[in-house]
């Protein structure tokens, strides 16, 4: 089944208010096997409103709007629905009772305007509202359907409740999906890798996203149940992990962060960091993840020169002959701080994360980061493109990447 | 100007991302004097985003699009945008040199995929990408104006700033706005501190926004020019001061820990920070100012107990008496960072970020800032509510506000 949804508020097309209903019924929509096509965002005008309408039921089996049911004057999507479908509105008297008792209990006047509220399309069915006054309805006409929600939030999701058991039972079948996270590939060299299976694939579809630094990949199946779905997905992951399984961080849709906390926790594996770029930014990430105490007792930022050789035992002259931003400089910072913090995994940053301080021969974005574990040393450079915010972002991710494939051995 | 906002991507229409771009995109043009009538989303199908750009253009003179310029293959707005406007792809050659250069500093092959992104269509106004690879453009035909825009975020908005001044020229007369920032105050109580002045204002206008822990104020006004815009916005300014001026902490847009960077600098005042439940946060806020090194050359994590008596010589006496989470601790944490570092502003954090570890005398969320600063040691107490996301977060700005106001003295 297609599928339009359309959001109704003037305070929206102002950017006042984020547009968090669109997700929700986005995302359940899918969920039930639903293809949503179109999302569609108007004000509290009428005109636009029925155009708006028009076009969506010209392009879509079902409509679902949010917005525009409450009491007020510039509330015109039920009068508009009405209008388009060819009917009247009427009482609808049990919606007309709730709305009596609550203002009673309040104790306060219910006017026009709440009255109002009341009327529905003729031949709707009517969609409880537990949360407010407004009630909403599904309306059926010329093979099409439309669902009209209210615009808050708590509202418009206790009462999708009732709308999606009317649409369950319009639906066949399941949407399933997986999702793959990816470091160290970039998205367009992923899509490269496994063109032929994105290409020749509907059943499963494969769809890739990037965030910095990552990649996700998302395969989707659709079936009768959860089960034939797993059973259409699990092929395609078996090949895709043989041909990239380096760059899969995660099966399970797990930030790397989240899949670097575990490993440690899972190894009962200390950790600490002498962060010079990232200033704090790496135990910072780490440390959002509940329960790491066990894991990271401490963590240290190492921001001047002094600071390396005071905190560090850094060699002054190392830092003079090779420099701050340099290998040696990273390899004696992450030998120092085992010696200082005894932990199992001892990782060092140093690097140029700009805007200033770049030379042609270090430039801004050469990052250099070590890591003792064991008795083992490596150290990794890294020339990384942007700006500040990414170069620190992007380091943070290395480093926690370096790390999960050391845990990983 | 009647303008359309088209997102493009299948991932808004499954619910995958919320929708940031049109709500900043429907800001920026409100500011400038735009109406914005249409928000549309497609996915990345050229049919459907042929059919949604043909009916937006009928409704709309200026239709900005986000999305779909990346280089994999369901990457189509560009391809799509140049049939609806009746023009031809062709190189663009300083995008192909920046393409080039990219690549070739990463050792990474470039495909025939990047290549793609450097094709744009014929008399584009081409606006540089400072984020990433993907140019965007500006063309104009059939009297109207259609603007194209990378999906991810920053590039957007990066982008966008070249399109304001492109539309800025095309629009009669000025838009001028201030931001004033809040930190302490929420924003239903700032609205009902100036609600006169929202409400007998129709220019300048003013209007809140809200983001975790603060608060902005844009006081916009339409005139012939900045000079006689900013007569108008001065007074109004002026009266919002002898309101509220305990929570202002920036007149120009600044972010927090902007206006704190700004400070230590200017008055040459070192800092460090003894960070427990924020894990590095505050240091690596803080280290993402540029030039900071000149205040912050080191700071620690101490997140165990152990760490602490340590690392700060916390008194073991005093953990086992008042716990790790009191104002004894942070107080001692504090002027044990003094003793370490010698730094002249000394911060200390401790709390309960949750989600375990509350109790009912000390549920997550209390949390201790300690601030040693002269001869002079504060120590606050917090109880933040939230996850343990935004508890690190808030913390972090409390921490923040604290050394401005004392660095204010």
């Amino acid at each position: 089944m297609n599928c339009s949804i359309i959001s109704v508020g003037t305070e929206i097309l102002f950017g006042q208010i984020i547009n968090t209903n669109t997700v929700y019924l986005s995302q359940e929509l899918n969920q039930l096997g639903m293809n949503v096509y179109h999302h569609f965002t108007v004000g509290d005008n009428k005109d636009r409103l029925k155009e708006t309408l028009d076009y969506a039921l010209s392009k879509s089996d079902l409509i679902i709007t949010t917005g525009g049911l409450g009491p007020t004057q510039d509330d015109l999507t039920k009068e508009t629905i009405a209008q388009v479908a060819g009917k009247k509105l009427e009482m609808h008297e049990s919606s007309y009772e709730k709305i009596y008792t609550y203002f009673k209990k309040l104790n306060r006047k219910m006017n026009e305007n709440n009255i109002k509220q009341a009327y529905l399309p003729t031949d709707s069915i009517v969609l409880e509202n537990r949360c407010g006054t407004a009630p909403g309805f599904i309306i059926e006409f010329d093979e099409k359907i439309v669902i009209s929600l209210p615009g808050p939030p708590k509202e418009m999701k206790s009462m999708f409740e009732f709308a999606k058991d009317y649409l369950k039972a319009k639906s066949k079948c399941t949407i399933y999906s997986k999702v793959l996270r990816f470091f160290g590939i970039g998205e367009s060299s992923l899509e490269t890798a496994i063109i032929d299976l994105i290409n020749h694939q509907t059943n499963p579809t494969l769809a890739t996203y990037a965030k910095i630094g990552e990649v996700s990949l998302r395969i989707t199946a659709k079936a009768e149940n959860e089960q034939k779905a797993n059973q259409m997905i699990s092929p395609v992951i078996k090949e895709i992990k043989n041909r990239l399984e380096e760059y899969i961080y995660s099966y399970e849709d797990e930030e790397l962060v989240q899949v670097v906390a575990k490993k440690l926790l899972e190894k009962k594996i200390s950790v600490s960091f002498a962060e010079s770029c990232t200033g704090g930014l790496i135990a910072a990430k780490l440390t959002d993840i509940s329960g790491i105490s066990e894991s990271l007792d401490r963590s240290i930022v190492t921001y001047s020169n002094q600071a390396k050789i005071e905190e560090l035992g850094v060699n002054p002259e190392t830092l003079k002959k090779y420099g701050a931003v340099s290998e040696e400089t990273a390899r004696e910072m992450a030998l120092g701080l085992k010696r200082v913090t005894g932990s199992e995994v001892c990782l060092s940053v140093t690097g140029i994360a700009g805007p200033g301080g770049g030379t042609e021969e270090k430039p801004v974005g050469l990052v250099y980061i070590g890591l003792a574990y064991g008795e083992n040393i490596v150290c990794n450079k890294y020339n990384i493109f942007g700006d500040r915010n990414r170069i620190r972002n992007y380091t943070s991710m290395l480093a926690l990447n370096m790390i999960r494939k050391v845990l990983e051995k």
